[in-house]
């Protein structure tokens, strides 16, 4: 949902590991640079030095316990959004964030079985109301996503070690989420970075036609 | 609140910075010890690999976005209540904790005015609903926490550094608190740490006779 008189347009990339949040941040907004519309790229956890030190913490631990994963993920999210989201937002940029609420609920809820009632109301205490302008799942099999991380370089971290099944669980909350959220689109994640990229721009110019009017092909 | 079937003890000292928790923690912890009562101490943020990586970022950074700072609270909470609280009630230990959602309630709701309503949802989530049989309040004028902190060698981190106008605030409302929470009591603590630390025995003998039935004197 949009904030009353706040400029700007706030995406969001979401997806399993391995579904390419990464390249297609890449890809958009090498794309919005060239149009030369200003944006902010974001990522979750970090962003910020606070939430720099989450995802260390997060990433690199043995344990963490489940409430309190939960909670880290939370606290990256308020920082990202108080120190570099609100502000871009403010001065009418477009801000293209890897991952936002979607997750929590998809991993924390669906995934570890945390109450989702729970994860709803912590996901509104950390955003304090912002709500993205548009979600953009992009969809693959389990399967899919840990072949490709497992073919990078340095191998996986905690989450991405997880297994299969907690990443099936993750998959098949992204699809239903996507089914049942407002403004959230789900995208076939499966084909080449290339496709995958020209449904997004295809997606950005219908739904917001003031943003991108001059900037098609 | 007891949770059916729990053994063990879960008392918790609070008040502002200077109000003299350490030291009662430590004076309570000694007496426990020469009765022979099994006891785990803890303090917050921290007491476990997660939650003292999150007290580096809390007491260490320069600012942290108000919600990420609740949430951070929350999260190194719900790991010492996971790690440390939960395993050592279940072992029938008496746990005296240093803090615990009533510092919450106290500092990011009343103190930095944070929606009360949205920071007990935060605490639920944390503490799985587990709450101490009794939280004792250390009352203090903030003036009086201040000038035993301004004493402490090494100097201040961010939270001891925030002025009096906010520690008066938290002060009024663990006073408040105090009134209107179940399992809550406040006790004078500008007097000596003996003569506290007496009534905190005594409270405690008084409250929960079938734990210290032999341990008076």
């Amino acid at each position: 949902m949009r904030e009353a008189g706040r400029g700007g347009l706030f995406l969001v990339l979401e997806g399993v590991e391995g579904s390419g949040k990464t390249t297609q941040r890449a890809l958009l907004t090498e794309w919005l640079e060239r149009r030369g519309l200003p944006f902010t790229a974001t990522r979750e956890p970090g962003g910020t030095a606070t939430g720099e030190a989450i995802r260390r913490i997060l990433l690199d631990s043995p344990h963490v316990a489940e409430r309190a994963e939960l909670l880290l993920f939370l606290a990256a999210r308020a920082a990202v959004i108080e120190e570099v989201v609100r502000p871009a937002l403010a001065e009418g940029r477009i801000v293209v964030a890897d991952r936002f609420d979607l997750s929590t609920l998809a991993y924390q809820g669906h995934g570890r079985g945390i109450d989702l009632g729970a994860v709803r109301s912590a996901n509104r205490l950390a955003t304090g109301g912002l709500a993205p302008d548009l979600t953009i799942v992009l969809d693959v099999p389990a399967e899919t996503g840990l072949a490709r991380t497992a073919a990078r370089p340095g191998g996986r971290d905690r989450i991405e070690g997880e297994g299969q099944a907690f990443l099936s669980r993750v998959a098949e909350a992204y699809r239903l989420l996507a089914s049942q959220e407002v403004g959230v689109i789900c995208i076939d994640g499966t084909r080449t970075a290339a496709l995958v990229h020209a449904e997004i721009v295809n997606e950005l110019t219908a739904r917001f036609p003031e943003t991108f009017a001059n900037s098609a092909g």
